[in-house]
């Protein structure tokens, strides 16, 4: 017997794609701002650490507010269309059961009429994912964009 | 029974997997302007709606032409290399045995000499992929670049 | 009996998901700028051919070396977060039992402050990988950036 707590592993190639489409789906809700099916990608208690400079948001309900206020704000200024890029992703199976993802992410956002979109900011993401009745979802976000770091 | 139809469901990990492979090698044969090759990989009846301000490219024979036509404005004009990034991919398999994929697409635009690149636009792809003889094909595409949405 | 080599393969679904999860985790130690585990993922032997102006670097103590100086020119002057994004990939295994991989490339580039990266240049990648120990490591790669094309 040992003492030692059981190291994690890197997903198994079913995992691995799972989260993949988990991701893809997640983020198609984001940009097109539908913020309650979104917020339904998080657990009920999840914590989402979007930014150094503000505090992290508490719960799905506040997620779901956060989204549907960007969309206001959106309408009542300038139309924008934002796509969330990930990549480079590892994916960690923690002996808790949960999964760790670290990853890269850009966020693409084009004006209407105008074809170059601006590209930014760059950033890492740290997620803790849970399975919830079968499907997976977002315990816990820690983004940290690139120009804070150092 | 049942009369409801049954419902989409996720791509197997299989499948896509498959679907990123056939994707990957698409993306070559198109930006290394290889006319017939990439047009070998749409069914012979495709539809490539390739822009919302130009009439739908049908045919195998004619997206074929569309990718040496480009070959030939380029070598009579500035040359320019282009790749096409997807990514955010989701893989449904359909009941009528599609698979119906949706994602996001940017366009990186490399002039000889110049190391930043223009990246534009911003695009989503909507596509049928079908199977023929064991390989994957697209059967019909949609591209919506994020200016022309809203 | 036929005398002709049998033709590469594309890789099955568990070796291109492994694939991309060794690049992954490849790419987060070039980006943290963790020299030594960086080079480990290389072989003892490895060839890196990163530009086509400069000559390869030969085995994995240069590359680790080319790591470090970088990181000593960043203390030295202005500091910059990179990010490597690999995309696009096509996996093939050879008959020798390597596996050659065919991908694009773009450096995500962060000034401290600024929110807006530069992103450049676009390359396409060759690697060859071999298994040593139950893991892979790159043996070569060939890095072709999109300005020096034509």
């Amino acid at each position: 017997m040992s003492a030692t707590t059981p190291a994690p592993v890197l997903a198994s190639t079913e995992t691995y794609v799972e989260v993949q489409q988990f991701y893809a789906g997640q983020v198609h809700l984001l940009d097109t701002v539908q913020a309650e099916p979104f917020a339904a990608t998080f657990t009920e208690d999840a914590v989402f650490d979007h930014s150094p400079t503000a505090p992290p948001i508490h719960g799905r309900a506040a997620i779901a507010r956060e989204v549907a206020a960007f969309h206001q704000r959106q309408l009542d200024g300038e139309r924008v269309q934002r796509r969330h890029w990930f990549n480079m992703m590892t994916v960690f199976e923690h002996p808790d059961g949960t999964l760790r993802t670290h990853y890269y992410a850009l966020i693409v956002v084009t004006r209407k009429g105008l074809a170059v979109p601006v590209i930014a900011p760059s950033c890492t993401v740290d997620d803790v994912l849970v399975r919830e009745d079968g499907r997976l979802r977002t315990r816990t976000r820690k983004v940290t964009p690139d120009q804070t770091i150092g």
